[in-house]
């Protein structure tokens, strides 16, 4: 059993966050091996004096982000980190993956990549095509269409602007001219330290600012980085089917082979990896909302290691979990191989295009040099910005607020939905600021992505997004929905989906 | 001769430029066709009743800017379309440039790309190595950095912070929340309104919105232009001898082989020209300060047509121009084959990353596409902030004011050079904010570089930046320098190149 000094400051709130934040940080220093025994949470609580609830969710947090595995009737452990012995944790021996089901895929679909052949031409070099005669080609359209407003976009009517601007003003009114000049391309120093103090207290990130690379957002993340991989051999790079489509061609330009991989109740499903390196949602899975297992973010990371993979990790909209505290992200389990990529898109709004990756440091080198080389950096007014707002706090407490917002918006569309529309299953409702709803028989995605849209809601169909088969799915946002509106959209939904005639004013005819 | 309907507006100020604007009008219109001679200058003066001077004034413009041909004896004509006889002010038929003189090339150093050949591992994709033991190493290293001071960096103590924090201002409290959210990749409309406005207005560019991509500076307008060129088949690109290092590793990361031909007084040496688009420097070549001549922009143009290639046009500093109106951009004559890229960093600050690139419809719209599948665009509230400056004036009253101080400055420096250092050529000083200095034999580059950083000039030696012979020579800028401090420092570089031994203190031991 290991031998635990653990400090609790009681002012400082979140007891449970900071015993696992202790534990964590046993573990990667090495104080606590893999496979050592954790006290039972009866005995840990008695020594700190605590709770034994408090105890429990730190294990259960650790547990969820990979650092613990736990197991009815042999307590609790420090994951293995090569198990010697097969662990009926972990998932069985890696199988081939199954070639994608045969279907009629619109061009734009994942492309299974063939080995050894060249990267079949891309739909999106062509010109564009008179559109087919497929029913739901002018849904896929829009849905292909990379801007205008999306499932996980926040409610912009938040953005705290007085605050930016303050932020801006200090900035402005502040900084060096020097600081105006052609900068680190690699970002502001200034931003990296706040950044790297954040992820480290938020996101359980193992970073310090020579890890990290400012960029324009996870977009031109990705993009860097699969670049930067894929410069020297080609990059086969294992994705999540159902995937994000806005990033197919993005990660192909950037250089990539996609190799999909199909996501089921766990996440990734990580026995049928194949490829040279990966890209995972796992805080929140787009657009299942699955939040990666514990026991596949071990075999993930054990798959990275046991192949020097890396794994990508975009940690899109992790600040947004309701019901405990967010999972760590795995880039923190594995700071090695796992290259995180975050923004302030979810938490303060897409058009600043912000964003950071933590990589390794030759990879971060490597990245911050290809930025230099593309186009010399981000703009350092925001950067100096943001970094004032987390300086400040104003960061995390405008978050705090939208968490409380949000999650005000999610239960009341959840609500609406279970009451109006039982036969939907409401899925990946622990974060995020969207919900992915399972269609009963019967119901076609176009029908209802097409009712959302006519009531308001953004509303993206799931079957475009997938190369294996799976269950009729469509994603909502509920960022914007007024949780006092809810009820009625969701009747609205039900209504339309019923098969009753509306008229012009959205009224039963 | 043409039948000319020229409007004046005698309250407008510039009359010589709107007599210029009106007649570019008229040729690019085709109501003045190619090879169509143009009144005497007298006859046009008497019509329009202003004096001789000023019709004198727009013709030189437009003979500049390659719209009219002057010889003596033959009058002003239209400049010919297609010459069907040899036209002596155009230079004679292409030749095969001859091969590059051998030289122990540094290892970043341009090289010329054998045809059909992989492209030479690039050094900089090498793990740093080592200081060679050659003792300008130190200096080439710095020079190769991407970031830091440059000497054309502008004078960032007279960012108009106020004035840009008013902007944002005014942004922040009267943008609509969308305009926040995931925006077009190719830029705010707004501010592409008012920038083709701009560069109709001042760069005599022939540019409508839908022409214009918002990019992070020219930096990455060439990155996308070159990896949109360079997607389908090599490009070989021609690039300007001498030229800024710092492109060369964008250039070629982007997917372009480089072929460097030779600049001469006149510019770009086109008879000289190979490849498949060439990268120019028109109104202000770097490093030499030349500005292109009338015969060579015709030809130059000429060659893009005749193969359907593209031109880039860097227009890096063109807004500085101080003895006369700025010649008007190489895009404005050929807009159909001319691909002009822009900046705010010599206007404004290169800290800001706003730029722009105007092209043809298509490629435009393969520019924004790209840019969509890289990092979906630029920020948007500093788009909004420009587009607002640009709108209000501020733009405008900032360069005017800009433009009168670098020239006091120049004045300045080039006055105390030529009472210092006679032995010294100074050279390319129409515009921009850095000076070219030819220097006398026994000086060398490295020795003058680091006198003149050793007084806190920003100073680069140009050796590296060729790959053909020329004479040593360094770029020195002086967009920093207080003009009543130019004399302290031209004596200063006297006193260390005279060999006299200097103490610590800077004074003569």
């Amino acid at each position: 059993m290991a031998d635990l000094h653990i400090q609790i400051n009681r002012e400082n709130g979140g007891i449970a966050g900071q015993i696992a934040a202790e534990l964590r940080d046993a573990i990667r220093g090495g104080r606590l091996a893999p496979g050592t025994r954790l006290p039972a949470t009866r005995d840990l609580a008695a020594d700190l004096q605590v709770s034994r609830g408090v105890v429990v969710e730190a294990y259960e947090q650790l547990v969820a982000e990979g650092f613990l595995v736990s197991r009815v009737g042999a307590g609790t452990r420090v994951t293995p980190r090569t198990p010697t012995a097969p662990d009926p944790t972990l998932p069985p021996t890696p199988q081939p993956a199954p070639a994608p089901k045969p279907r009629s895929a619109p061009p734009h679909n994942l492309q299974p990549a063939p080995p050894q052949k060249p990267q079949p031409a891309l739909a999106w070099d062509a010109p564009p095509a008179a559109a087919p005669r497929d029913p739901g080609a002018g849904v896929a359209a829009t849905r292909r269409s990379y801007y205008g407003h999306r499932p996980t976009s926040p409610d912009l009517a938040h953005f705290p602007r007085q605050r930016w601007l303050a932020a801006v003003r200090h900035v402005l009114t502040t900084v060096p001219s020097d600081a105006l000049d052609y900068g680190d391309p690699g970002g502001v120093p200034e931003l990296r330290e706040e950044l790297a103090g954040y992820l480290r207290r938020v996101r359980a990130a193992d970073v310090r600012p020579e890890n990290l690379v400012i960029v324009g957002g996870v977009a031109q993340g990705l993009s860097l980085v699969v670049h930067v991989l894929s410069r020297e051999r080609e990059l086969r790079l294992a994705v999540e089917d159902p995937t994000s489509l806005g990033q197919v061609p993005l990660l192909r330009r950037a250089g990539a082979r996609l190799v999909p991989v199909p996501v089921d109740e766990e996440g990734l499903d990580v026995r049928r990896l194949t490829g040279g390196a990966a890209l995972v949602t796992p805080a929140h899975q787009f657009p299942t909302g699955v939040v990666l297992s514990p026991s596949r973010r071990a075999a993930l990371v054990e798959w990275a290691h046991a192949g020097d993979r890396f794994v990508l990790e975009d940690d899109y909209d992790a600040e947004f979990r309701f019901d405990r505290d967010p999972v760590g992200c795995l880039q923190g389990l594995a700071p090695d191989r796992v290259v995180l990529s975050g923004s302030v898109s979810k938490a303060l709004a897409p058009g600043l295009r912000l964003g950071w990756v933590a990589a390794p440091p030759e990879l971060a080198e490597a990245v911050r040099r290809a930025r230099g080389e593309l186009d010399l950096g981000s703009p350092v007014v925001d950067q100096y910005a943001l970094a004032h707002f987390l300086r400040t706090g104003g960061y995390d407490r405008h978050l705090r607020r939208m968490r409380r917002e949000y999650r005000r918006r999610r239960d009341a569309l959840v609500a609406a939905l279970s009451e109006e529309l039982p036969q939907v299953r409401v899925k990946g409702i622990e974060a995020g600021l969207h919900v992915y709803l399972e269609l009963p028989d019967g119901w076609t995605e176009q029908e209802v992505v097409r009712a959302a849209r006519e009531l308001g809601l953004s509303a993206e169909a799931v079957g475009p997004m997938r190369e294996f088969a799976g269950p009729p799915a469509v994603v909502v946002g509920f960022a914007r929905l007024p949780a006092h509106q809810a009820a009625e959209v969701a009747h609205g939904l039900k209504v339309r989906m019923s098969g009753q005639k509306i008229d012009r004013g959205g009224h039963l005819a």
